[in-house]
């Protein structure tokens, strides 16, 4: 029954996410499609442009995780300089690869149009497998269990889901969300750590948000045990509705 | 004339970025601030509430960067780990800090409303100072170069308020952003990369993007030298103008 657990990081890379110019949503966009494939999310990285750093990272996580993705940095641009560093990290070079120079042959009709800028994105490293891109032809790159998506967002989503269904899925956490309207987080504090003390197989996690002032709180209950799962959030339920009498809610 | 370089990193805590379910935006909160201040983000990690790897984080940081700031887990219930991760990185514990306790006997009017949770958020490592807290009381905590502010975004942006004019600022870079408008990124791309070659002290991002499938781009030109930036800008603009003229825009 055991199966093993499948993991994943992101190496998000460019100086417009660490500056603050932009706001990275690419993130948040491949961990809802890796939890729901049941691969887990260990952790992301932010880096700058730097040919070196991005080589760094992407080694020390390809041996530390099942997959790694990167976002950011393949572009026709001085400044695009992910395919370098990602060469670099397997110890290889660039080569003009005959199948992205395909791709982009047929996707820009008239010949004029695959100028030098755009034949820079079919130069990849030796032995690279291509992601589709059904947004704008040039191709995003894999490399053994490094996945190398662009950084605009709808490039990288179709990117992703041409990915996913080639991924080794694991074992789906199944999750409830239980609204405490505005039970004070500090009041469910102790049940919910009892909760999680009673049902071991069960991860309860507290989010309290705050709209113009006004507090409200979700729990999260998440498992891979779906029994475990129903049993906890009953168990949940209850102890707020009797909360909820209690202070005549 | 030449100033060290201020930098800084960002740790992220909390399961729920990284299953996808919650959004970050304290990242760019805090990175907006700190480019203001002429503070370099240097990277941004994001990773599980999980006590050992904050304070594993928390230690690798602190010792690389000017200044660390984190975001999650100070809060009142069982998964909130930060507090107690920071006096292990720390090598120190957590003792009820008395300036925190009278905080919160003074936010919680009456006795009772201030719970076991709520409490909870008083225990701070020895030697720590606090971090006003204007939006919910429970301060933030700072150990020396880290600042641990909380994960609820308007309580985070308060904090950052109260630390930022305490911070040692940086030489500010100086931006502009130029509007390509429809011309491709790879046209602009022989243009850019001669310009950062004639401009060492100028960088220049190139940043494409996509509304519902119409492309723009947007050049942003960043220096530490105003001069520098204003030639560098002024070229960019030159050129542009040309190509739209070759295009009979």
């Amino acid at each position: 029954m055991t199966q093993p657990e499948i993991t994943a990081a992101i190496l998000i890379i460019g100086n417009e996410i660490l500056s603050g110019r932009t706001l990275d949503t690419n993130s948040q966009t491949i961990a809802k499609a890796l939890t729901q494939k049941g691969i887990r999310l260990k952790e992301i990285q932010t880096i700058p442009d730097d040919e070196d750093l991005i080589a760094t990272h992407i080694n020390a996580l390809r041996s530390q995780y099942h997959y790694v993705f990167t976002s950011g940095g393949i572009g026709p641009t001085h400044d695009d300089k992910t395919a370098l560093a990602l060469a670099n990290a397997f110890e290889t070079s660039l080569e003009l690869n005959q199948d992205a120079h395909q791709i982009l042959l047929e996707y820009y009709a008239h010949p004029d149009e695959l100028n030098e800028g755009r034949l820079k994105m079919a130069y990849l490293p030796k032995g690279a497998q291509l992601i589709p891109n059904a947004v704008s032809g040039a191709p995003g790159i894999q490399m053994d269990n490094v996945y190398v998506m662009a950084g605009v967002p709808s490039i990288l989503k179709s990117m992703l889901d041409a990915i996913i269904p080639h991924l080794q899925g694991g074992t789906m956490i199944q999750s409830e969300s239980i609204s405490c309207d505005d039970i004070p987080e500090s009041e469910m504090a102790k049940y919910l750590e009892n909760l999680e003390r009673q049902y071991a197989q069960v991860d309860i996690g507290s989010y309290p948000r705050l709209n113009d002032g006004i507090p409200s709180l979700n729990i999260v209950v998440r498992s891979t045990d779906i029994n475990a799962l129903t049993a906890a959030s009953n168990e949940l339920r209850g102890i707020i509705d009797h909360i909820k009498t209690l202070k005549n809610l």
